[in-house]
């Protein structure tokens, strides 16, 4: 294998045979294909594009890097779900406990923030003590013992992807839905999951705000991921507005403690039914999808699945008693009503949101900032909703008064007042299977 | 500047400010800019290209990056020729003398042979002791003295271009036109020149087979070196057919110091003086190409040029007595004549030719390999000759009889004979300016 002739191959627009593709990823991880030549490939491979072929053998190699969870066939079914991203979305925090108590077993391994959007492993870390940092004897363990476990990306899991990533990061070349797609579906599969669903957000708060393109990535997920025996389905949410009441991570902590109750708001429930019923299905404990959420809601009203949690925070070295007890929860010393500007109908930005809770302190504007778990936007009306000149809109939770001041001036473009009612929205949008 | 923005652009097809491609090379130059940055960006330029706004930013910071020459504007006027490579091309040899015979300043420098084409240092090497290593000030002093010198890229020239091709060398990004043509000129504009011309070689035994090609890159190359101030003209020159009668590094030196002697083949001749008409008339030397190419026909004749070059291999360490007694030049133990298959009008195919010198040993698969000075072919025939079955129609000049049949079943594949005569070629197939 001579490495310029497969960066030709894909200088030029042609397709890798699987050989050769192989071969080329193997020489990255064994020494003989250089930084410089993986990049140069990268950039090729982002503007020529991969095909489904060379997509899979991507993929493939990428699992086999590292190590590869199994499971016993004869116990609960193994299932997760990934976000693409989204502006308020703690749908995995009430996702795991839930499909735990629903019977079925939730090995999740999630990202943190970055960009406008929020990270699962920001928003468990914001429960004090809570340990996302465990190694893959322990992941197993908590498994067995929860039925869920939810860590961050270990080092033994598909290492060619964490070096694949951190080299497009420098290179101007993560966007591609191809790499994308693989590196997602490759973190997954390694995971020894049964069934899999994708949340693929759409609208101005994700990061696909066309609809064909978050159907296109969709589509080269599912079928990626399907290859690989994963039963796998995709639902399109929309993400024009924040998901829930809260962005921020502790106070999405409290949301979904309360959805976990059966107690939260009808978004963020029905997202979240939504896509824990695809798995109940895809792992063969429901009919169908509506018995399925009918079964799940049930389990929510119940608060089983809120124990549930609160054995995960114990297991995971956190303090449980943040459940009954918020006040536990890291808390913003300053805390400042946004009033609205005037009267009609609410229109809340997602993105513009987003970019205002990272100055905040919510999320990161590069990899290697700390976040302030205190800090966010507590919403009392949303889009959709009536509003009156001067009613309290939503509550700043900041750090100091200066930054609370900061953000009422981003708030001040995120929001918008309609003289008419809007257009109700559906919320799921599309399934992909 | 942010390495990663830079690269978003290009990759995405846009056009990058002055000062943003500056800043990248620049960054790249320092350290800010890593290999797998600068691979991932030649990757974006091979493929979505630069235009010339670009390319001239390019052109500027490669000249920038390293020493330029300069000659006082009272002297001599300062020109030189590149060749884009071909079959038998030993043009620089003949060129350099006698345009210092003429009065100008020739500060050439060269480089090696590659794939099927030779190169100027192998020839001159094939002279016991001619040294092409030598530094800028010697350079210049050989300068002063002969009015010509020969050497190879100096460390101080231009030192990006060669961070650049070496880089390009592993990443499969080399025949990008833009990208050769930024690496000729930076290297000709930084030997201080205020005339260059280019031979930019068309056929089946050059780099650029087809006519419009050859034409892009010439029309690229003159308006880039045009804009950094050096008068530039392109000739598109007839590559079908080996050059001359020899292809081989001794035996095309004996041919380069026969053509001195105004002894030289037809084509070599014409195409030598064709090019340094070129420069003869840039440098406003003479009014018009063909009082220039009869004033330097007259010195070729007159054997002065051939003076000249003695004087030039004395002075960078070689043997002058080459030049009276050809029997000094390394020579070939085996010589086994190839004769004709057939009868016929004969036609040689450059590139065939080429190809079979560079398993000879006389060319170079890989840059570290060493060439053999002695083998080679030397044609008593060549193309538009009318042939008799059994005729010799060339020796083959080889280290072995071994490699000299290998040579023989190679050139059987490389030649053809017609029933007909073929219509007669031009050499000089366009001029650009």
């Amino acid at each position: 294998m001579l490495p310029t002739r497969i960066l030709e191959k894909k200088r030029d627009g042609g397709r890798l045979s699987p050989d050769e593709l192989a071969a080329f990823l193997r020489g990255y991880l064994e020494g003989g294909v250089a930084e410089y030549q993986m990049s140069a490939f990268l950039m090729a491979a982002f503007i020529r594009g991969l095909d489904s072929a060379e997509l899979s053998v991507l993929l493939h190699e990428t699992i086999e890097s590292g190590a590869r969870l199994r499971f016993a066939k004869d116990g609960p079914p193994a299932v997760d779900k990934h976000s693409t991203g989204g502006v308020g979305d703690k749908v995995s925090l009430v996702l795991a406990p839930l499909l735990a108590e629903a019977g079925l077993r939730v090995p999740m391994m999630s990202g943190r923030g970055l960009g406008h959007t929020g990270g699962t492993l920001d928003k468990l870390e914001a429960i004090p003590g809570f340990c996302v940092s465990v190694e893959l004897d322990r992941f197993r363990a908590i498994l067995r013992e929860v039925g869920c476990a939810m860590i961050g990306q270990t080092k033994e899991i598909a290492p060619l992807d964490g070096r694949l990533y951190a080299l497009r990061d420098v290179t101007g070349t993560v966007p591609s839905p191809a790499l994308i797609a693989a590196s997602i579906v490759s973190k997954k599969v390694a995971e020894g999951i049964g069934a899999l669903v994708l949340d693929v957000k759409c609208g101005r708060g994700a990061f696909m705000t066309d609809r064909e393109q978050a159907r296109a990535l969709a589509r080269t997920m599912v079928d990626l991921a399907a290859a690989e025996g994963v039963r796998t389905s995709a639902l399109l949410t929309a993400m024009d507005t924040p998901l829930g009441r809260t962005v921020g991570n502790a106070l999405e902590v409290r949301e979904a403690i309360d959805t976990l109750r059966g107690e939260g708001p009808a978004d963020l429930r029905e997202v979240t039914l939504a896509l824990s019923a695809e798995l109940h299905v895809s792992a063969g404990c429901a009919p169908h999808a509506e018995a399925a959420a009918a079964e799940l809601g049930a389990i929510l009203d119940s608060g089983t699945a809120l124990e549930r949690f609160v054995r995960l925070i114990e297991v995971q070295g956190g303090d449980p008693g943040v459940v009954d007890d918020p006040g536990r929860l890291p808390s913003a010393p300053v805390r400042e009503p946004f009033r609205s500007p005037g009267s009609g109908w609410l229109d809340v930005h997602a993105r513009k949101v987003g970019m205002a809770s990272v100055e905040l302190g919510a999320g990161r504007r590069r990899a290697e900032d700390a976040v302030d778990p205190r800090v966010g936007f507590e919403f009392h009306r949303t889009t959709g909703d009536e509003v009156a000149e001067g009613e309290r809109l939503l509550t700043v939770h900041a750090a100091d008064s200066a930054s609370a001041a900061t953000a009422g001036h981003r708030l001040a473009d995120a929001i918008r007042l309609s003289p008419e009612p809007p257009a109700p929205q559906p919320l799921i949008l599309e399934r992909i299977a």
